[in-house]
């Protein structure tokens, strides 16, 4: 099953996204407002509100999967081969950082940039961890049932300020410049060892493989749990692999008509245009 | 003017502490709520609900003074002194990490600790700065007008799980172990240029002014607009100075039955007994 938050005029609904249409889930106004009901799977496969037909809708109307929740953590270092081809060694301990809600965009809106924080805007491919009932000191195997299922997100990064100062985290939570959908796919209809890549201007830049993972998704929502309760609709940002523009020679950045593709097999493709302001 | 939030059978109520009485605030039920009105201020003067005598107010009824901001901005290396005295260079920019409202707890509630969280846990008293308004792109003159008032925060630390990564942000964020309170004093009734000071076990361990912040409220609430929306009841935790257990020879840690004290001139004080489940 796969789940999304759709605007409509003036506000937003969940649906359930079959085939060829996107199914009004009556009563809820988004996928964290849906997760936050215990019998949300039944609820959603049950719908049976307004059908859009796929091809009517617009890019634009698809919204944040999970517009506003209540925690997106993000992973640092979890791909096997960059940490290796870095010269570092695996690490014991996932590397955590938080991004507030307000960073979030929908999967086809414009990623639109201040003039003061255009300089050196990175990307990141992400699989997104959608938690679809509340994980407080869970073991892994616990913990993957905590999980409601999976999507797309791409970390965008301001490289400068992120290392203006000894902690990343705000060049991590920029207004508005993390989009995330295009919508979630519960864990019997996906496989976590799939493709995963950006692209920039149609050129290739990150392509790799949710196997290479060091901490699988049931094994952070498990360790987070131990840290602070995770709700229905929080997300877990689980790491990105090599290939970012940063750590290019010489870098490479985003800018302004900049067209950046994000994509993970077997859930879909984010697709942003840059604009910078002014 | 004083605000606060009362905890009450099964609830909790935003409360103007008077000299001798604690007034309920009808209709909001905590601070965050009552911040969240445009009027907040004419309405809290002008409230006249159940009066409370402070006498009769148990310890344990007062709530985190904003229970559940929507974000909790900490900052890192902002007394002067103590980054002198630790050989560093003033910084150009703020430190920023992010700290979830989970781990929120009132101004009296024992702080309670899981057994694998115990071994390292430190004290950083913060003058804690409180949004009033909607604050984005402010510079720091307006950004001294969104500022609804002042309080007190122990941005309590696990150090061990502070530093098994490059990031901070996982041993700041345990689950109930940051009081914060008892009260919000507004900037018409308090001067940022006051004492702060924390006692363990009755011995001073950590005592400053706020004076010494390289950052001021205002600088830092500009600063982070310029990067994200502050909302009304968010907070911004700005800093500790010298003193903490982690850099003393040898260390010291909290344990369990220790008695934190936070203080911070002007406002009020925290006082919180740590205790180690298990």
């Amino acid at each position: 099953m796969r789940l999304a938050t759709l605007r409509t005029t003036g506000t937003t609904v969940a649906v359930r996204v079959d085939e060829t249409s996107a199914v009004e889930i009556d009563g809820f106004a988004d996928v964290g407002a849906l997760l936050a009901h215990p019998d949300w799977k039944a609820i959603a496969d049950a719908a049976s509100g307004t059908a859009h037909p796929l091809h009517d809708i617009a890019d634009e109307s698809w919204a944040a999967v999970v517009p506003a929740p209540s925690k997106i953590v993000c992973v640092g270092l979890n791909y096997r081969n960059h940490i290796l081809e870095m010269g570092r060694e695996l690490p014991e301990h996932p590397t955590l950082f938080a991004k507030y809600p307000e960073a979030l965009i929908g999967p086809h809106d414009p990623i639109v940039l201040p003039g003061y924080a255009s300089h050196a805007v990175d990307w990141e491919a992400e699989l997104a961890v959608v938690i679809g009932s509340k994980a407080r000191r869970l073991s892994p195997e616990q913990a993957a049932g905590a999980i409601a299922g999976y999507s797309v997100l791409n970390d965008v990064t301001m490289r400068d300020f992120q290392y203006r100062t000894p902690e990343w985290f705000q060049g991590k939570t920029f207004e508005a410049t993390t989009p995330f959908g295009p919508w979630l796919v519960t864990p019997d209809a996906y496989s976590v060892d799939t493709d995963i890549r950006t692209e920039v201007d149609g050129e290739v830049m990150q392509h790799s493989n949710t196997s290479d993972l060091v901490f699988d998704p049931a094994a952070l929502v498990s360790y987070i749990s131990q840290i602070v309760t995770l709700h229905p609709g929080d997300v877990i940002a689980s790491g990105t692999p090599g290939g970012v523009g940063h750590a290019r020679k010489p870098p490479r950045y985003l800018a302004d008509g900049s067209v950046l593709s994000t994509s993970v097999e077997g859930i879909g493709t984010l697709r942003n245009v840059v604009r910078v302001e002014g």
